[in-house]
């Protein structure tokens, strides 16, 4: 009683300072955030294992605010907890009440949602596109899992976010991996942002589908701290995962913020009295606590040390031996393997080297070859099925405990988790993202299994500049051959941060020697040429070079570029095709937008250079191979040797 | 007895030619598409009331097979039925059983997965990448109760697809909208791509988690004529919506497919007359047929005509009339108005002038003011909830139905269905997405609310041809005041085809009177400048004319440009600035790869012409005003001026 008393009280000093600093910010979610009171005070206060001073102690409990609008609520617990902030160990600082007031000012680490990247180390990794934090928190108790700590971790998830497919794929990887250190607590307010929440996400419904999904499941009132205080003590004690469905009222405590639509609204500053006294009038109705409330968080159960190998420090086996390892001897005697088989032998040598690196597929590992990291690999082996964006954060919560997750699936179905990958890269995750299978060369499967705007999307995150100003927020690699995609492999594990590697289905010839140099921003002359630069990436390269003799034979000496990375080095490049007539001709198996269009803004922003490119001109469909999806999408070798001849015979304006 | 020993052995029939197309092709799923004999059999022969010389008739039932890649099982049966083929009406043929050997090739319309745009009409959409049928079935049931016809809709769902969150998405939508006409059907063969099922799709577990969505659910031996037969006529008999779960054979009557992983594996030529006599041995298993086969499905039940109106023959209001019934009158008179809201009020007169006109919004029709439409015309609006694969799908469904469907949420969560858009690109579907809150402008709510790679993304199917060889698939809409964004809506409706337009949270003030012409791959020069041209769009344009400012005060003449629309007409643009001293800045709210690009790349085609670009530099963090957001992103009025200097000094290379 007097536990639940207190409970109340926090909750309400807690709400005070929920609707002070979204009438500061003029904007936020205070109603969501008052539906949470209970729940968050409970788990911050009492029901997570943790230090405040210490977020960063890897065997502290987690929580993950999958329905990042509410995050008000944990701010003001956190400054009531004087909980540490900042970017790093080293500039740690605890959070006061008074900071709350600077909520989503330019200067305040407390951004609009959970961005740990700001600042506030509590989080793991940034929410607020919905849906997306029960996946984090099963990578957290995947990564827990290995580092043998006993850390559990609590996901707070919205009923209307529950519509979204991506928790029902976390909630059956959960039963899969039987994770059941993880605690899903589903906050049921009724109510969305345009109107009531549909039936299909009452707390009655939740409750019988996460049943049918697998789960132990709890229902309670979201305001009862003792109801709150027993469903909790049972996390982790069952074989099954827990769900606790929490009923809750949207503004809780606040009758101003209970009458209409305030979704998304602070309230005017004159409410702001009225508001207090309604939380104080709430909180008192479940009597006074007893004495001063100062109720603080157990510190972490366990205190296992986590450390890993710094990835640039390893000495990797040369390409031959890594691809004998892999069973691809065969491979290099002929001098022709395709990128991914050599992608699927580079991981399990990156395996052996560093036990951070984890791998996780789609249900295709059989395709993307990384059933070779799994047979050596197995506990680091992760098989999502055929459920991608959740396997995508659930590698953003790998990374965010120090794994290197590479995620595998076909390069079409990654375009499945655009949004989670975006949302990665706020988080400055380091995960690796490989697809298999790119470009038009699937070829007889059609269009439907074929990535051809992958390298442009990929392409806009390179164009932005990490949080050190220099390093591009993401790479794109796209290996030619075999040692391409070794050496490409080795430099996504060296090089912190998110990348994108497009591998290939076909094999393909050997271009390059064991001692060819692969480095960020690079790109290889195959062969020289005075007149123009065909340029090209992975399978391109192959043609761009039949292309390239047909112009020969009508005297036209092209030289052929391999752009295997992007960002590319751009006065680099464009010295180079200052060598090649000022002219560069881009060939590309994608649609537009990836490498034309990089090599475009090189030359219009330097000037004298001319740049053309073919990328595929029409929707793919099924053929029997790749010579005839080529010319299907009009970029087969003769096409492109007649665009060039058009190219260099069109006077510059 | 005797129509379940047909069954056996139409069942067998169909199967010999999908061992046989495709071991032609080379490639292909025969032990999926086998698993499906008996289900496919059923209802192509029996179970759909539709005619198979009349794909498209509109009173027809309907067959989505989510799991694409098993669609031999169809062609066999569509084959054996004579059905109509062709990419319309009037070149309509007969296919023939000795078609399917074509399978896969380059001039068969027989696609490697379901593909109707290359003339295979019985499909309504592309399928392959998993998981979008069930969605796609919905929009098909919704037009259907909008048309007033009573045709059903069948959707076959892989078990393993199953774990994909959108069948959970589409799961809840037809039960919440109460679409009982829809029929799932799981195809429980147990095996994926890279091993077994998981436990969490077993047809028990399917079971439960159906019927805890609110389905009407029974479980079958889906290899059993009479138990297919009594399962399907209840459909569309119950107040909920049916699924069947039906316990299958991948590679059903081929033992050689039956024993290790044949997934996508066709059988040798070598290996067919053994198959094939184990499939006459499986169908006899069940006794001989009393007489020869001849089944044919039943003709659709009624005969509703359907007709919509021509979108190039209405007449559109002025943009002041069509603003003062959206409820935006002083807006006008204010001559400032965010471009969602002239959105919202363009698109309910959409709806006035054209029936066929509806809307689909993932809760937030109150941030998108499609709420608006809504109030008008709410039988053609759809509450979506937070779920917009499912949205994005759904409208690919009513699109293939003859409906023009409006797609809205924030543009940052318009990117989680971008797997679903392209697929809809394959199916040539008509769809218009708006995403509102584009860019950096909603800057409170920091990074994870804002679009930053949309323009990246969408250019990239900007810059591919249709199937007229001409107009591009898909085109980008950016008004820049409210006055462009009700002509945009108006271009949206008349040019056929994929489209997506962006607009602003806040408020903007008016640039255009009534008179001024949009027009696709148009532009605007919004004031003119001899030096060089800022170029900008959306928001931007509002900035880059403060930033003209900030240049005029230093001596600088600078042009700001509106590129309103992509693609641009280049040959047009490329003319334009060489009035402005053969220079180009351009400027974006967004990552790079959008408007930046497509004027590089005109540039550097051209030759002669200079173009350098300043876009978000960094990921954006939260801040509490538009101006503070750009300068934080780098992309002020200042910032801009800045890098104009720059840029000018720069000599060329």
């Amino acid at each position: 009683m007097s536990t639940a008393a207190a409970m109340h009280r926090i909750g309400a000093e807690l709400g005070k300072h929920v609707i002070r600093m979204t009438s500061a910010a003029g904007s936020g979610h205070p109603s969501s955030a008052l539906s949470l009171t209970h729940l968050v005070g409970h788990l911050m206060f009492r029901g997570m294992a943790y230090d405040p001073n210490d977020p960063w102690n890897p065997n502290a409990d987690r929580l993950v605010l999958s329905e990042g609008h509410a995050v008000p609520i944990v701010y003001a617990a956190y400054a009531a907890l004087g909980g540490a902030v900042g970017r790093t160990k080293d500039d740690a600082a605890a959070l006061k009440s008074a900071d709350l007031s600077e909520l989503r000012s330019r200067d305040s680490l407390l951004d609009g949602h959970p961005n740990p990247a700001e600042g506030f180390p509590f989080f793991d990794a940034a929410t607020g596109s919905l849906g997306q934090g029960l996946s984090i928190g099963a990578g957290l108790a995947l990564a827990a899992r290995l580092d043998e700590t006993s850390r559990r971790v609590f996901v707070i998830i919205g009923d209307g976010e529950s519509r979204e497919g991506q928790i029902w794929e976390a909630a059956d990887f959960i039963a899969d991996q039987k994770l059941n250190t993880v605690c899903a607590v589903f906050n049921c307010n009724g109510q969305g942002q345009a109107g009531n929440v549909s039936g299909q996400q009452s707390a009655e419904r939740l409750c019988a589908k996460l049943e049918a999904f697998g789960w132990k499941v709890t229902q309670i009132d979201g305001h009862d701290p003792t109801a709150i205080e027993h469903a909790f003590a049972e996390v982790g004690r069952s074989v099954r995962p827990t769900a606790i469905v929490a009923r809750t009222i949207k503004g809780w405590g606040v009758e101003a913020l209970q009458q209409g639509n305030w979704h998304g609204k602070p309230l005017k500053e004159s409410q702001l009295s009225a508001a207090e006294a309604s939380l104080d009038a709430a909180a008192s109705m479940a009597g006074e606590p007893k004495s001063e409330v100062d109720l603080r968080p157990e510190p972490p159960k366990a205190s296992v040390s986590v450390t890993r190998v710094c990835p640039r420090e390893v000495k990797w086996p040369s390409f031959a031996e890594a691809m004998e390892s892999g069973g691809f001897g065969e491979g290099v005697k002929n001098r022709a393997l395709a990128t991914r088989r050599a992608y699927g032998a580079a991981l399990k040598t990156a395996g052996e080297l560093l036990p951070q690196v984890v791998c996780l597929d789609g249900d295709v590992s059989n395709s993307t070859f990384t059933n070779i990291f799994a047979e050596a690999h197995p506990k680091r082996f992760f098989e999502c099925k055929i459920a991608e964006q959740n396997m995508v954060s659930a590698a953003v919560g790998l990374a965010a405990a120090g794994y290197i997750p590479f995620v595998n699936s076909f390069a079409k179905f990654i375009s499945r988790a655009y949004d989670q990958i975006e949302l990665a890269s706020v988080s400055r995750s380091n995960i690796k993202i490989v697809g298999s299978h790119s470009g038009v060369t699937p070829a007889a499967d059609g269009p439907s299994q074929m990535a051809l705007q992958d390298v442009a999307y990929f392409r806009s995150l390179t164009s932005v500049r990490g949080d050190d100003r220099t390093s591009p927020l993401c790479r794109i690699y796209q290996p030619a051959d075999a040692i391409a995609a070794y050496h490409c492999t080795r430099l996504m594990i060296e090089l912190p941060g998110l990348c994108y590697m497009r591998t290939l289905r076909p094999d393909v010839p050997f271009l390059y020697g064991d001692e060819t140099v692969f480095a960020p921003g690079g790109f290889n002359v195959v062969s020289p040429g005075e007149d123009l630069a065909l340029v090209g990436s992975g399978y391109m390269v192959h043609t761009a070079m039949q292309a390239a003799e047909k112009l020969a034979a009508k005297g036209i000496r092209a030289a052929v570029i391999d752009a295997y990375t992007l960002p590319i080095d751009g006065d680099k490049l464009a010295d180079t095709l200052r060598g090649c007539g000022r002219k560069a001709f881009v060939v590309e198996d994608n649609y537009g937008g990836g490498v034309g269009a990089e090599v475009a803004e090189i030359a219009a922003r330097c000037g004298g250079l001319r740049v053309d490119s073919l990328h595929v001109q029409r929707i793919p469909k099924s053929t029997r191979n790749e010579a005839e999806a080529l010319d299907y999408a009009g970029i087969g070798p003769a096409q492109i040797a007649d665009h060039v001849l058009a190219f260099l015979s069109r006077p510059s304006n």
